[in-house]
Order: structure tokens, then sequence, then C-alpha cells
């Protein structure tokens, strides 16, 4: 048994080696030599190495990322919200009489001020499930991933003219490959649903299913003709923003991440856990109007922290020399 | 790069037969030989024999695991109902008015009237809430936790003798810890309070906490003084049990597992799922009055579903030759 250990150890070390050497030969190619890219280089190596005082143990190594304007583009609009969309827009022509009803009948007119007024008056919670759940009561869990799956292999993003896969930032699927050659667990919390990144995330970060977290929607279980279904309904039972990100990291994982990404207003509580807790937070900062879309838009609470907690601010202009990812084959 | 991968891949194989080898040396020692123990290690070695046709992929090899009961004695009370009971007593000491509010009148006076009425009114959150969160509201998570800890190093069984680390089934350890060298990856889902059992299931099971799920207390997220915390409501969010298992096994994994045990009604939709879906589900029945309780309330829903759905039915009497884990040094 003992004899066993010994041998497994050994073969286990040299395949660290030599995963290591991989891992490290060039990190964030994609990142420009400086400050932001040094620091979270030094920060990533320094807890990975056993003889740091500012060691942490692999199964404490936990990251957690905001997907939209994070990991990849959100302008014009969220990829969400145009999957929502033209869905929605494929139901009216299938059925007009959703013309008169809510939240069709805005979409068809291009009239956004019921939304409008549900986020005014904070009715966030209704406002998701305008959105993310009625269009899509009473379908089935395994429905939904494929309705998902079909949409994302037929978008064009309306501005760029690229797919799905050309969408994801190339210098953060890099920061996540150099976490995860470091044993770091890599989750996704966005604020879109979860199932619907969920179906997405392996291809584009290589993070499975049970790694990606977002709002969800009430489900049923049934059983119909001995055929197990979880079937939505048209409720979101939480919503992952805000305070709503700590909180389902907390349920989900229940340990604090040392490394956290984000861009906006709605990562605020998930980056201050994190950096009041003593780890990593970065703000990815859209400086960038010739490569991807300059903008400031639902920053002005998480920009004056970054600053006051010590945040790492990614300039993309300036950081990144590669902003947008090339598609795989 | 390619060479690279080429001496990743010989070694990891040579890692992998080392692991396996370990591993099938006496999978399962305290079951005894028969059709339970057979039928339960054909179906682990096939799914992961990839030259079978019945081959799963290991990030498929997904395993769920009810605990009360099925991972550890539930008899003549639930641990956890142990825990909460022994802290709402010591809350009375400190402060008598508790005994003229519920759910702290009822406890005192050992008077379980009012508990029941909420059952049989299928009040069940109003329930879990008064028990699971009214008597920590207030409380961080971290102080929970500590105090979880705390009770688990300091509780005996009243009628076993022993301590915490005792109550959980050998054989079901064993039956984890095979699954585990078979790559399969390993969830508990119980009814109980999911951030209570967390704390301890890494020393009990060596699963850790992102893979541990229960009933689930709202919590709120706030800083104080530059601290980010968070702190208990006095709100069940949800409830883990019947159709909540599968549902939050959809939520939190986003994959049906292929493999999963429980031993009352409370498991029945969790078991369906696995079941009817292709899967093995197991079904721990208490037979032995000897070595731990003999009894059969709340199984009548899954009894016949066990025989009709083509469940593994595990007769503690007949199927163990131990059945309570010796202490760990």
């Amino acid at each position: 048994m003992s004899k066993h250990w010994l041998i497994r150890a050994a073969f286990g070390s040299a395949c660290l080696v030599i995963a290591s050497t991989q891992a490290f030969a060039a990190p964030l190619k994609s990142w420009n030599d400086g400050a932001t890219k040094s620091e979270i280089i030094d920060f990533v190596t320094t807890v990975s190495d056993e003889t740091s005082d500012k060691f942490v143990p692999s199964e404490d190594r936990i990251a957690v990322f905001d997907n939209d304007g994070t990991l990849w583009v959100e302008k014009p609009l969220y990829t969400h919200a145009y999957a929502i969309f033209s869905e929605m827009k494929r139901q009216i022509e299938a059925d007009q009489t959703l013309l008169t009803r809510e939240p069709w009948k805005s979409v068809a007119n291009k009239d956004f001020g019921y939304f409008e007024q549900l986020y005014a008056t904070s009715e966030y919670e209704t406002l998701a499930s305008q959105l993310f759940a009625a269009p899509f009561g009473g379908m089935t869990s395994d429905d939904y991933a494929k309705w998902a799956r079909d949409f994302a292999d037929s978008f064009k993003h309306p501005e760029l003219g690229v797919g799905i896969d050309e969408l994801t930032y190339q210098p953060m699927v890099e920061l996540i490959d150099f976490l995860k050659a470091n044993d770091f667990t890599v989750y996704i919390f966005t604020a879109d649903e979860g199932a619907f990144l969920r179906v997405l995330a392996q291809d584009l970060y290589d993070i499975p299913p049970e790694r990606v977290f977002g709002t969800t929607v009430r489900e049923e279980f049934v059983i119909e003709n001995d055929e197990p279904l979880l079937v939505r309904t048209y409720r979101v039972d939480h919503l992952n923003n805000w305070d709503g990100k700590p909180r389902l990291i907390q349920k989900v994982i229940g340990r604090t991440p040392i490394l956290a990404a984000g861009n906006s207003n709605g990562d605020q509580q998930m980056l201050q856990n994190t950096a009041l807790r003593g780890g990593m937070s970065i703000l990815v900062h859209h400086t960038d109007a010739e490569r991807e879309f300059a903008y400031d838009k639902h920053t002005e609470k998480v920009m004056p922290l970054a600053d006051k907690e010590d945040w790492i601010v990614v300039d993309m202009a300036k950081d990144w020399n590669k902003v947008l990812a090339e598609a795989s084959d």
C-alpha cells in the first residue's frame, strides 16, 4: 500500500512539473507588459507557491467571474437578451394574440417603457421574470438547453458580425486558463440566467455546467409517463445581481473566492466580498472604442470602490494587445 | 507542445493504472457478498470502463447521497435536530422570556403539537423556518459554521454513546470511496440545512463544502466596518426534500446523477429522477434492530417504487457485515 502511494506521488509530481512548465511558459500573452499584468501574475503565483507565507491550499483557490462585459461583449445588448427577444419574435409570428400581452407587446413595439418602469420602481424580480421566465414558461429544462444551444449556433452579433465564440475576450480566456493551470477552481456568476450560459460555457471557457451560476427560474419536478421532467414556471426565484452574487456564492461554494472579476455595479458586492477579505478583485474597464465599445454606464458605484479597496482596474485599451478571441476550428 | 502532451498523457495513464489497481483491490469490504454488492460493483465498473457500451464519461459520473438514514444514523432523532434543540435550550437558559415564544416554548415543554400541526397542514417551509432559521436569526454564516463545529466536537449520541464520527455507516463510506476511485463526483443532498452538514462532511466523508447541499436559510449580504458578512434571516428559502431534491440537483449540477442513494419518502423524487433516466438508485432499508435501528416509517411511498423501478434495496442486516464506522484517530 505505502509503496503504491510512493509511486503515485512520484508520478504525480512528474505530471505536475510538466503541467506547470507548460502553464508558466507564457501566461497572459494577450496582456501587455505592465503593472496590471504583473500584479495578476504575482498574485496567482504567490498564492500557489507552497513556500510563500501567502500560500493558499488548492481547495481554497477559488475564482469567480462575471460574464457580460467581463468575459465577453455585452454591447449594444446582452447576448442573453438577443436570445430572448429573438424567441419572443418567433412566438409572436406563431401567435399574434401575444401582441396584446406583456412582455411580448413591448418587445414587438420596441417600446421599453414597460421594462424601464419596472426597473425604476425596483421591481427587479418581476422584470427578470417577465424576460427570463415568461417566454419559456412550461418548457422543460432539457428543451430550454436545446433552444439555447440552437440560438448560440446561429447567432451573429449585429454590429461585430461574428459568432458567439468570437465575442469572448481573449485576455480573459487566458486568465481563466492561467488560473486553472495553477489549480484554481473557476466559476462564473452571471446576472443572466445560469441555465442559458451553462449550455455555452464549456465550449467558450472550458468551464463545466456545475461551475456556472446565474439568475434562476423556479422549476417544478414532475413525472409524465415514467419520464422525470423539470418544467419551467413563470417566475424567477433568485436574481443573481448585486448582493445576490455573494449570497449565491456562499450557498453553492461555501468558501470566499480569493479572486473575483467583474465590470459593473452588478458586481459590486461580489468584488467587495473578495477584496475586503484579502483576495484580489479585478474590474474590467471598457476604454476601447476601436476594438470593442467604450462606456462607463453602470460603473459609478464600482469605480470609486476600486480605488478605495485597491482592486485591479483593467484598462482594455492599454492593458490588452488583443481583445476578441479568434474562433476555434 | 505536442511532445509535452504526449509525455503528460503517458504519465497520466501510469497514474491511472496504479490508482485503479489500488481502488479495485478490495472494494466494499464491509458489504457481504451477494446480489446487492455485486450489482453495485458491476454498475460502477461498467460505467467507468471505456470499452463498455454503457461507458459514461467521467464528467457525467455524478452520484448523489441523502445523509440522514442513508450515510449516518437518524434515530431516535436527526443529529441536526439534536444540535438545534441543544442550542435552543442554551438560549432559554440565557433568556427565560423565550419560554413564552414559539418555537422555544414547544421545545422547552417537550410538547411537539405545534410542530406536528404545521406538518399536518403542509406548512413545511414555516416548520423548517421555525427550527432551522429562527434560533439562529441574525447570526453570521461564519459564526453559524463555528457553532456547528463546536456542537459536533462535543456531541455524544444519547443511545449509542458515540461521537459524530462513529454515527456514519462504514459500508456507505466505502461506497463513496469506491465511487471516487472510479472518478465519480460525489455530492450530498440532505433535507437538513446544508450549511450545517457542510461543516462536517469533509471529515466524515471526505466531501468538500461545495458538494454538500441541503435546505437553505435566506441570508443577507452586508458590509459592517469594511467587513463583508452574510447574516442569517428567519426564513428558509429552499426546502431540500421531496421534489426539492431534484430541483436543487438541476440548479447546482445541471446534470442528472447516474447514481442516487436514499432511504425514505423524502428521497423519492431524487431516486426516481435517476432510476427513470437509466441510472442506479439505491434504497437503504433499516432492517437491523441489533446493530442499529429497525424501522419502516416514512418508506411507504418508496418501497413499492423500488420494486417497480428496479432500484437496489440494501437490507442492512443481511448486506452489511459491519454497520457503524470506527472513529478515526
